[in-house]
């Protein structure tokens, strides 16, 4: 049987042509055909599975309403609560936690939907990286090449995807997150807006940078995903949603007379050529749409960028000062010196930080009275290989784990929503670079549609793996 | 001519039995023989003060309509922007400052009732203190003792109320910067909800827990000047007050059917007897009209004194970073140290202060479901003598200075309103103790209220001075 996208799956199974149960062996076949390779899995629940499709085509045959993702199985990145099962968030420390209580907020509502969770999905340790080199459980590898990084610190959210071996999963944004692996494994991925999804249930990282998103192997998948995902949640403080705002039905809209821009400046210094040319890629494509102009001016993103560094380290190393003080050796030898260092910053920096976020925040919202979309690579570069220590940006050479968020971190910190799109430019070696679709704060809808002009006009798409 | 409070000014000059001029006269004639001893103003601008009580006099010849506090004399803490001047905040850095463009919000507005600008008024260092002990403009003294403090860090704007110099000032209060010179200065004062009143042309403290807010010498003239205060500035991020809430009508509901309690516990075990007592007169009072339950528990009061340390100490030490590398020997040497150790704290300490006031916030909100009205000492004691180092509260000596705040901060740290009533209770030498009266935020009128039922029984007055 052919491999079917998220919403053909969706479509499939609500049509009959497909049973749940048949998508979920499909799914489970490939995950245990690949993920020796791509280690994208860090626990699996197969015979749950099994009885959630089975109640989806029991209520199908009974002919129930089945809900909008009846069927489609998803996994999550291991920060999601599982009911019955230990949140690891990437770590070692984490072990030693009770069981989850409950489904995380956004697990419930997916599996509200009829979706079906088979599994969970390696990090970062507690979210803290670009790159997914987990020491405690491995790195996950990219599935268009194996020696490189699926990204991260959503890397086995973005590596299942990819390697076809779920077509949804759940990761979280901190600085680049989501955007960061579905870049580099060539997906769609969804950063919203600050605040629009509850994170009830989840582990955190960065309370006041964290989000939470989708990533899918097609635009309206993503979308559907999406509105199954989104609404108020009284019991979480730091969700700000009011009511659900249905995105699905406005893709058919098009980006006719959408103002779109592409990010100079910066967003061009801190990108390779293959970057800019995935962007080259979708502006030409917008293009044939509507008015697409190159070169707008973001607001100081390098200083975003290290305001963000700092209110991470300080949020991070503060939340995790007990397991740093007694058990150190068990955290990421690839985080802990950073979260001990954050903890410790003078608290001046800090105030200042989001002080500046305040001042940033407007302005950056500002540029939206001018534009309804704006673009700019997701990363600067494709996929490194693992281990890299260094890259190479324009004859500059950078670390190479901190600067693969180069291009997200400011964004991020303003909050607004971004749709990462799967290009391919060439000099890549066949990786992808994703590029970010983004819009003002609460208007999810506008990338969504941007995203879904992309997909039709096929400069975006998911390609599949050589696995 | 006897001494007209604010209500009684207010009604006197709408009825033509004084003029304006007349008023403005009297004050300005207090100020010259008083200010000399008490020290409350840092500047004075009579003419033009004049100026203005002429217009409001040229106004009713006219038989126009007059503001709500038509020809009422006001003065305002040298931190309230006023157009022409230079802000000080209490410091001597800030001289070099340019003068400011535009008055203060506040200033503006209750320019726009009517009320008459007579000049500003001293207080601690940007605001950092309980007892305007300013070494750059010296002490302000008690109107009721000269030889006590007069509170801080608004001494000035309870001193002149107290002194009968003006019957109307502005303060700010971050941890107990309008409730300790009200309680010293026997006056009544008003610390509004957190984000009621706009903070545009002020100088700020730490913007997380600065509030705005008046004094006044009758608890219908605070009442009256709340209500010329109030309403929305959509140019102050800060500002979260949707629309117009007018109190001065709802004095007359009393307070029959109130829940009132009397915190125990910590509000206890920090104030001296005459603090409790001055709370049992007060609730006695009250008593009269409405249930009255003694012994009511708050939520932890240490810590969130101790979480509003840090938070004080970080955001105010981000603030003064510039002048305290380059100039710290300009600064008041009584806080200079400590901004610049709070500057330093680890920002892990500021991230768990701020994330224990979110759930201390929610836990003190929780409590207005069984109270409307919750009543507390504002001061441990009554005002010690300039200069005092150390303080005795029930037998445990303790530093003078921040121990005044023991039972403000705490109260302020969850962003409740509250009117400060003035007390007269026995063995303090005949100075005056405050009484705090709490609500849920949003609810100015419920203390107003509450207020002007003890101010109806007599037993919260404000008395004269031997001045």
């Amino acid at each position: 049987m052919p491999v079917l996208s998220l919403s053909q799956t969706v479509q499939a199974i609500a049509s009959g042509e497909r049973s749940a149960a048949e998508v979920l062996e499909t799914c489970i076949a490939r995950i245990e055909a690949t993920d020796a390779r791509v280690n994208a899995f860090t626990g699996t629940r197969f015979d749950a599975a099994r009885a959630q499709a089975a109640q989806v085509d029991a209520r199908r045959a009974r002919g129930e309403a089945l809900g909008p993702l009846a069927g489609v199985p998803f996994a999550v990145k291991n920060l999601f609560d599982i009911a019955g099962e230990v949140t690891l968030a990437g770590s070692k420390v984490n072990r030693s936690r009770p069981p989850a209580t409950d489904d995380a907020v956004l697990v419930q509502r997916l599996q509200a939907a009829g979706a079906v969770l088979v599994g969970s999905l390696n990090m970062d340790e507690f979210a803290y990286g670009f790159t997914t080199e987990n020491t405690h459980y491995g790195p996950t590898r990219n599935p268009h090449n194996l020696d490189c990084t699926a990204g991260g610190s959503s890397g086995g959210s973005g590596a299942a995807v990819a390697a076809g071996q779920v077509p949804l999963t759940l990761g979280s944004d901190t600085n680049g997150s989501i955007r960061v692996p579905s870049s580099f494994c060539g997906i769609w991925g969804l950063k919203p807006t600050f605040g629009r999804l509850s994170r009830r249930g989840s582990f955190p990282f960065v309370h006041s940078i964290d989000h939470l998103g989708p990533f899918a192997d097609d635009l309206p998948g993503l979308a559907l995903a999406y509105d199954a995902l989104q609404g108020p949640d009284p019991l979480d403080p730091g969700c700000f949603a009011t009511a659900l705002e249905p995105t699905t039905g406005s893709l058919a809209q098009g980006v006719e007379g959408l103002r779109v821009g592409v990010l100079g400046g910066y967003f061009e210094a801190m990108a390779t050529p293959a970057a800019r040319e995935a962007v080259a890629l979708a502006a030409d494509a917008l293009g044939a749409h509507t008015a697409v102009q190159r070169g707008v001016e973001w607001p100081d993103a390098a200083a975003a960028r290290a305001a963000a560094f700092i209110v991470t380290a300080s949020e991070g190393g503060q939340l995790h000062m007990d397991s740093l003080r007694t058990r150190a050796e068990d955290h990421e030898p690839l985080s802990v010196d950073r979260l001990i260092a954050g903890a410790l910053q003078p608290a001046a920096w800090y105030v200042r930080a989001q002080r500046f976020r305040r001042r940033y925040r407007d302005q950056v919202n500002a540029l939206f009275r001018d534009w309804d979309v704006l673009i700019a690579p997701a990363t600067p570069l494709a996929a490194p290989a693992i281990g890299s220590e260094w890259v190479y940006i324009n004859g500059q050479r950078l670390p190479c784990r901190p600067s693969i968020g180069l291009l997200t971190q400011p964004v991020s910190f303003s909050g607004c929503p971004v749709v990462t799109a799967p290009l391919w430019p060439g000099g890549t070696g066949g990786l992808p670079i994703g590029v970010q679709l983004i819009a003002a704060p609460w208007r999810e809808d506008l990338v969504l549609r941007a995203g879904w002009a992309l997909a039709q006009s096929g400069v975006a798409q998911v390609k599949e793996t050589s696995l």
